[in-house]
């Protein structure tokens, strides 16, 4: 069985929070810190701000060819170096997900290569995609991002190219969360 | 947000349940009852000898064309002279799940056929999906199809068509539940 991811948001955690920052629609409320546990051991919620939780699942999207390239370039998370993280919670449209298969594939990457611009960022970028919605959290996906210092300019890039995408106007609510890794 | 769906077999509910049959590996265990309701009701569990979850979600195969075909000539659940119903739960392999999207599409439709499948006993049997496994469920899926007595023929042909499929190869857990909605 698959096992669930948590987010928490507050006073302690791995990970420090650097910036708090809404894209589109409301932000999340400011914390200090961000933990990332197994959904199993949501104990002790004392100090906690919020709580996201997301499944790591199935690709949606992405062809055999598209995987095999993704597979041979990708680094996972955790690597000792890659001491920046981005953690972005999206939500899309209800028109997104009224789409059939073939309209949200033929947006996700044939007209806005979501993809391929991923793949110009491997490995200096690991990522892991969580899926939220059937969860019934209040956002659709969290991303998360793993990277070295060094790679910060290179980081910008790739989200500010995702944001430019026509994928990108289907996202009625994005919030960008900075952290650094606790030493 | 989306609502998730439970359903509990046990001594009451709004379905009597005519058999429970193993179809692919371990069976659920025998109960008379089962009833179906939003999780946030998951109150008194008293006398549940099951609970399964569930959640009605995007489609992750149709296309438009499929879509617009599906919807013109789909009727839902709970029309009053459908009395019966078929719950079925499926577990598929971890090759399954390990395969692109294109891959798991090539088998789903262009050679198993399942929504053209579907699509012959339109709108006799209804049918809602019901999506588990990011939930962390024993299965990944509930099918839940409702039909008149009548069409009780009509739905052992539907079945034994999609069990005779490629797409069936890779269902290592099946549970076929056959129901009758109480008076």
């Amino acid at each position: 069985m698959l096992k669930r991811t948590a987010f928490v948001g507050g006073d302690s955690g791995s990970w420090s929070v650097l910036s708090v920052r809404p894209v589109v629609g409301q932000s999340l409320d400011h914390v200090s810190h961000v933990d990332v546990r197994p959904t199993a051991d949501l104990a002790s919620r004392g100090a906690d701000v919020w709580v996201l939780e997301g499944q790591a699942s199935n690709l949606r999207y992405a062809t055999r060819d598209e995987l095999t390239t993704l597979r041979s370039k990708q680094e996972p998370l955790g690597r000792p170096h890659a001491r920046r993280a981005a953690m972005i919670p999206i939500k899309k449209t209800a028109a997104w997900w009224e789409m059939a298969q073939d309209e949200r594939r033929a947006i996700f990457e044939e007209t806005s290569q979501h993809t391929a611009i991923g793949l110009k960022y491997l490995p200096a970028i690991a990522r892991q995609l969580y899926h939220c919605r059937d969860l019934g959290q209040p956002f659709d996906f969290v991303t998360w991002f793993e990277y070295a210092a060094d790679d910060a300019g290179a980081f910008e890039d790739l989200v500010a190219s995702l944001r430019a995408t026509r994928e990108w106007q289907f996202v009625e609510r994005e919030v960008d969360i900075r952290l650094e890794r606790q030493p």
